[in-house]
């Protein structure tokens, strides 16, 4: 088992990764999840695989459980509102504690939940998505969305631990597999060349799930992501670099209705389309683009956006929480390993851009 | 016009205190609301009362307004879903500023919506009523209630500034400003006992809306607030003490449905009920309780509560945010001017108090 740590303060926890932490007799879940009262915020899926295993990993605690449907439809606030409800109703406290079993969707709900009830109690993640174990689960972003845009309602509530049971993905379908695999190529093309040219060479042993390359992906995937949080919490500069391809990917999912692309595949798309905006700003090499294409390609990822229309993706982009006096802000890579976040790019760039990759 | 501060680090913030600050000319509201987007939160009476005014103040602004119904029952998680729904629609940025116009019901939601939308933006307080002037208005605790509790879901959200303009309490009712006068007496009894004296010594100039004495309380109450917010933001001590009396006035208002009780009438009730429960436990003098009683019955505060069964209240009092494994922590004075936080009372004086007081 690894264990990682995000450097808050007084606020600071725990990344715990490792095969079959939520096997019987291991003690990490019990030792991580601290209180008496227990919620366990799951979806239909993985309540099923693995609710019983973490109940039995609690002995002596009250143990309720909310199942939620599964998908990205359902990350609204009435499902929020469902999980207060049962707070509420089964009286739990201030010291009570929120746990979040399941993907990046579970998780922004049952973090917004713990970070509303009460105005705040403790938030434990056990993610069991790719996803979840390399972006989602870490750094305390919450929320849920709105019929209008990704996102838009959330809170900033770190959880207490994160415990990252690489075991779950064995149940994990492999489209959602790759899904996750976008989220730690963007750690590559963001901030780190050489994770970038490790993933190349291992890309086909992670796609056959080979268990070291897994676990090295996901390890350096929580290290990078622990640590820029750790320097900005709030996202008031480069923690937005985590937000490359992005503010595309929330365009891709909100005008498909959040049903025909997972998020992951989204934000791979949306990373070609920002690698090519890159391009077009003069800021990235075309060399360096194709590169990027041929990884995501080899991931298996889906990269073709044609069925939306440009101006429908730009409308949409308009409302990503990026914007600032009006205009998008974009996050763009000087380089492969190198990001930055720009407001000053011609308009026209994008626009082109928008229609060389868009219908 | 006199100017407190609510010492928070990088998250300070200032309390304007002054007669006429939404008036023509006055240039307070436009350098404290920054933002080009601002959206106003109020209610049906305090809207056709100051909004004019408030949009006044803020020229070559984007103003857009939410009214809400009047009242405690409104304080939803519905209707701060309604206040997101048209910061989306009028696609409001992070750069943009919730300002709440109106009572503590109104700042608790306005202040929720602006934690929540994408994840927190700007917020500032316009309090026109005494109680949100001297009390709810500073501090960033946002929320709203549910059907089983008072304020159970919510956030700490510090405003980045509050304008009380004490002449809105020209058109506050009696009622109000009766119930307002009560959090004024709170200050008092949990750490301040001169000023408990200079209000038995002004009580009736407050009653009779003495300008200077209206003044007088309201700064003095920021301060003291401010002082301890400033010390202990999210109630790991102190800040409980401000809670004197609420634990048993959420109980009164929860049982009548929120419809009969001001909040700060039954905190002038639930405040009787604490100090008589202090005195039960041996920490309060008998003389000291009639002391208080006198002075909230001067202030015309109703404090009768026996149409409410003891035990109801009792079972109420358990969903108390305050609750900590199992056992309901109660705010208790010493001395009037002095308070602690106790879980550690004889059960049986709780059951002797709540039967001595309630039905």
């Amino acid at each position: 088992m690894d264990t990682l740590s995000v450097e808050l303060g007084s606020r600071s926890y725990p990344i715990l990764i490792g095969a079959h932490l939520l096997a019987r007799g291991r003690s990490e879940i019990a030792a991580r999840i601290k209180a008496r009262d227990v919620l366990v915020v799951s979806n239909t899926t993985v309540a099923a695989l693995y609710a019983p295993a973490l109940r039995a990993a609690l002995p002596g605690r009250r143990v309720v459980e909310v199942v939620l449907p599964d998908g990205e439809t359902h990350k609204t606030l009435d499902n929020v509102a469902r999980i207060l409800d049962v707070l509420v109703a089964n009286r739990y406290g201030r010291d009570a504690c929120v746990v979040a079993l399941g993907g990046g969707v579970v998780g922004d709900m049952a973090g917004f939940a713990a970070a509303c009830y009460q105005r705040g109690v403790a938030f434990v993640q056990v993610p069991t998505t790719l996803l979840a174990q390399v972006d989602s689960s870490v750094g305390g972003k919450t929320g849920v969305n709105h019929a209008a845009g990704k996102n838009l309602i959330g809170a900033f509530h770190q959880p207490a631990a994160v415990i990252a049971d690489t075991s779950t993905l064995d149940t994990l379908p492999d489209r959602e597999l790759r899904a996750g695999l976008a989220e730690v190529i963007k750690y590559g093309l963001i901030c780190d060349l050489s994770f970038f040219e490790w993933l190349e060479q291992h890309i086909d042993a992670l796609l056959a799930r080979d268990a070291s390359a897994l676990a090295h992906a996901i390890r350096r995937s929580c290290e990078l992501k622990a640590q820029i949080v750790a320097r900005d919490e709030h996202e008031h500069g480069e923690r937005a670099w985590l937000n490359f391809g992005h503010t595309f990917a929330h365009a891709i999912e909100s005008a498909t209705g959040y049903t025909s692309w997972l998020h992951g595949e989204a934000v791979g798309a949306g990373m070609l389309v920002a690698a090519d905006m890159s391009r077009a700003c003069g800021k990235l090499a075309a060399t360096e683009v194709e590169r990027i294409e041929r990884l995501l390609a080899r991931a298996k990822l889906p990269l073709d956006v044609r069925a939306i229309r440009a101006a429908d993706a730009l409308a949409l982009m308009a409302m990503d929480k990026k914007v600032q006096a009006g205009r998008i802000r974009l996050v763009l890579l000087t380089q492969i390993g190198a990001a930055c976040v720009t407001a000053d790019y011609p308009d026209e760039a994008l626009r082109a851009t928008l229609a060389a990759h868009f219908g």
